[in-house]
């Protein structure tokens, strides 16, 4: 069920919804938007009665949701969302990018990375310190050591720090040094992380399954807003195919196609959609065009010394003009972008 | 590095062994076998010198493993693994069958379908109480009140209970009263999971991942052995392809695929491989056929009032002529499957 | 439309029945069964008014076809097809096993081989004089010489020869020198050739292509049958996905899914289907037990010196040992078999 | 093996390395350059004897070729290939731009998209009158009467015609009426027809098969110009995948992989590539991002009464719009195509 009010309706009105809501035993979630706020209702098995609602005062329409996801839906917020992310944004008018190293290795590393990033006029850092990795025995990662010299980075350059979490531990560590969660695509449907996320007030990177649908995506960002976080940013970073040319199959049509059914944002990062330093660049402007909100990038001065991901990673001065092509591609698109969102 | 003992190896030798491995800062995995013992050893970096065990008495040699699993493989363990779970065996001989309904719903319910499964002589039941729903307002299981009525199965009917953890709460729930925890196919990747329940003792059986490799497959077994719990028991359940005939493509060629390289058990789940109840029984007769040590599958007496998976649920007497369909395939079989497995 | 003779419906009656359809323009296609005979239209453009036929004697019913196919259904024909390829079967009670080198390369290799399997009591030997290969720099087939040598064999041995064409004078070729027309995976979809060997008399063995849907395969079908010809056998060979253990994905799971739609019979290639030679043998197994009506296996006295696929031939003595278990595991099923086919 | 000429070699020294080539039996593939001129040889089985070739005047070297592939490979041709396509180029540094109906169904419908193109500033025109279509009960095209059609287009509006050709009759018919012979993914490895196609001197357009690999689409246009003809254009259309928020999943990685490794034109399909009227304009404005050389575009008036693919085709002002987008974006790129493509 989902309350639209009317552009007029009061604060009061508005909260005389909510406490009906609470009051039938259910969960209220509020979205207030430009013209008008609406109220997503979850907790309810079954349909709920539309009597309770459709006659209260400022309530323009109570409405039946059919589809499997209610929150992240375009029905419930028919614009789109700017997330902020530290005092970046993320889904407005500025092409959001996250650049940094795959896992933090050392400060020297992190810190001449950074330096790149924060010169580059980029907003937000990215750097794994907990790295989900298909072997046991390879390196996974310098945990809180690791998060302790993002912290540093933010402190210094004033970039946003995203970062990786695997586990609730591991949120809880994030919560406490870093500006936004990332779940890789490994945990998607890692049902239980996505409700601990949902329980925190910190934005989340959700990236796409390798074998994930659109609506198994949206639903995992369900997950994480039917507990009231409502920042989440979706990100596409290739599927699995039978492919070989690349370690994955970016499917960038995924990305018009999740902005016309939600508000969320959506990004794309070509450095683990391709797995190859030369895919990167293209791919990157192929998102931009697209017409993603954003990149999430791979940058290490020295790739093949990188203790994770080199064969992916961009050397700096790649990085710089890749996000001078990306830039110039996003200002052809403006005015379209705009047409398509709706 | 794997030091594979001599036949007549004293255990005194054998400790000898273990010993030197700990003092290098190394964790010793021990695995007897038949003809002789066999050491593996994890948590070097970089190779380990030969020479510090080459010369003990009672070791016949010791092997750089060039593979990137060790504690999966043949080489430290030349015959299969038959793993106890409860007071009955998957690996060995016997087919080993697991049935039961997809989630447990309520008492009757479940002693109903107990019934069956015990009267036909399966030793394992499966029912999850902790369910992974790709939407956060699908059922999500009855938690521990669900365990509950699990373990009152097995005191009444003896069968041995196989259900699932999601979390590290669902693990520390399933081990104090499951037998077997089921890691499912969307928590294959879970590390921080996988290395939770690899510091138990009680058995897992892991679901192939929807789109994992073989080899990510086995590395997810090995991130649960590398933590000294060696009772592994693999599940091909369906891989996503592009086909709508099938809910997944069950992929029967990775069980010989996988029983060539691993001494651990391999079963097949056509129920979730499947979804659609037409097609479990010829799927559960072809997984016997193509090798597999086992089935696992779910019954219910009203598939179309199930809560969960009903599509795929097989009635008591569906369920009963399979079980007698596959016995005798198995039947046929035996003389190859010892030929084939070497 | 379809329309369904009542069983006592005399030739008179089919022959009016007849007249009329191609009165209207379409085209006939009688399908005699065990209980009743069935006449399929095709050639109209939208509906066909009932009226024509409906009050006709001898006329039980005129259906309207809403599914994309018509010939191929069960619909058309409720009990299995058998098809007659020289002297032997396909799709009737006795398993058909086709034989022989994946490339006919010499007279000597090809009667050696065809001894073996004339020897195991198979019906039925492939092999091919037209390869259709990934480079035009690797062996494309001895062509006509090779039809020669395959002749040979069915003049020798009495076994019924089953070979690849590519095009049409492929088809007039195979028409003169074999048996059975093989359509490879790689010309599911070559539509004019589909209509071609649609207007010759001889069976089909269609494979379904790399990325072929079931209602793609069962359409490729319709295309041969629609000009004609409706003796054709179904027969899947592998599929592609992400997976590297085997070089295609065998979805044994089309097998019962095909079987509850079309009335034609499905064999299975464990040879292509898997790439690999110690993989064979279980797929075979896999291949009966799901319930298909034939496998077709490459063998190979000296696979490492074929000049094309050796890695996925078996040895005669495989071959044979092969042979006798899925005889076995065919035993077990055929009660089964009866009651699914349904 | 490949010759590479000296820049200053003369046409004598080049013709006598031709004639030696074919004096051995062996075919020359002669491939001039903006610096020197190379000749592939094929036709041999096993290594060719560089000593025939090293010593002669004018050679710079004689290159043994280990990759499956020779004419397609920049080894061959340093530099890009510009396609003549009757009075326009593909491959060049103009975005080459094909746009037109899916298939001709009547001379109004085709001239009223041919003037919008036309007037456009395209110079290529599309429209089928053969079509490959999954069902035999579907509309098959118009044959050579649609071609006449075409063929009126090009002398009223001066377009080139691309249109498709399923057989050696089709090709015949293209060779008199059209401009560039189309061969569709489901004929990529109809390996008759390419060789056919390789025969004609017309430019041919090869799409990418739905489940084809790299290597197996450069293989495909490798028959096609060892059979003499070079003017082979690659186009990337969608691949199989199991999504389905679009009809096929387009590769766009696909673009700068093939660029590395051929000197072949590569241009992208998003009408066929997403299925989706919506998407179209997206993944155009993503395909020339990511370094196409030209776009494939379906347009009808009337979208909904398309006798075959409405769903993706756009109106005559969205493809306007998507012109000129894709136009900026190209002019973005210019620079960096040129340090791209080495």
């Amino acid at each position: 069920m989902l309350i639209v009010m009317k552009p007029t309706a009061t604060e009061a009105e508005i909260d005389r919804v909510l406490e009906i809501v609470e009051t039938l035993g259910f969960r209220p979630h509020i979205m207030p938007g430009a013209s008008r706020t609406a109220i997503g209702i979850t907790g309810n098995r079954g349909a709920v009665d539309r009597a309770h609602f459709e006659n209260l005062p400022g309530v323009s329409d109570a409405i039946r949701v059919t589809k499997p996801y209610k929150l992240v839906s375009k029905d419930l917020r028919p614009e789109r969302s700017v997330i902020k992310v530290g005092n970046g944004e993320i889904g407005g008018d500025e092409l959001a990018m996250i650049a940094g190293p795959c896992a933090v290795e050392n400060p020297d590393q992190v810190f001449e990375i950074a330096q790149v990033v924060a010169a580059s006029g980029a907003k937000f850092f990215r750097g794994g310190a907990f790295k989900p990795r298909t072997s046991p025995y390879a390196f996974q990662g310098k945990g809180e050591e690791g998060l302790k010299i993002l912290a540093e980075v933010r402190d210094q350059f004033g970039l946003n720090i995203v970062t990786e979490a695997m586990d609730e531990h591991g949120v809880d560590m994030v919560n406490k040094y870093g500006d936004c969660i990332q779940i890789g695509a490994r945990n998607m449907q890692n049902f239980s992380l996505l409700k601990y996320v949902g329980k925190t007030r910190m934005p989340v990177l959700l990236k796409r399954g390798l074998s994930a649908t659109l609506d198994e995506l949206l639903l995992a960002a369900e997950y994480i807003m039917a507990e009231g976080n409502y920042d989440v940013i979706l990100c596409e970073r290739g599927i699995r195919s039978f492919g070989s040319h690349a370690r994955n199959t970016l499917d960038l049509s995924v990305v018009p196609a999740l902005h016309k059914i939600t508000h969320l944002p959506v990004i794309v990062d070509p450095s683990h959609g391709t797995g190859r330093n030369y895919l990167v660049d293209p791919l990157a402007r192929a998102g931009i065009a697209v017409g993603a909100d954003g990149l999430i990038i791979e940058v290490h001065p020295c790739p093949e010394e990188a203790l994770c991901d080199g064969a992916q990673a961009l050397l700096p001065n790649q990085y710089l003009e890749l996000y001078e092509q990306v830039k110039a591609i996003r200002k052809v698109l403006t005015p379209v972008a705009e047409t398509v969102s709706v």
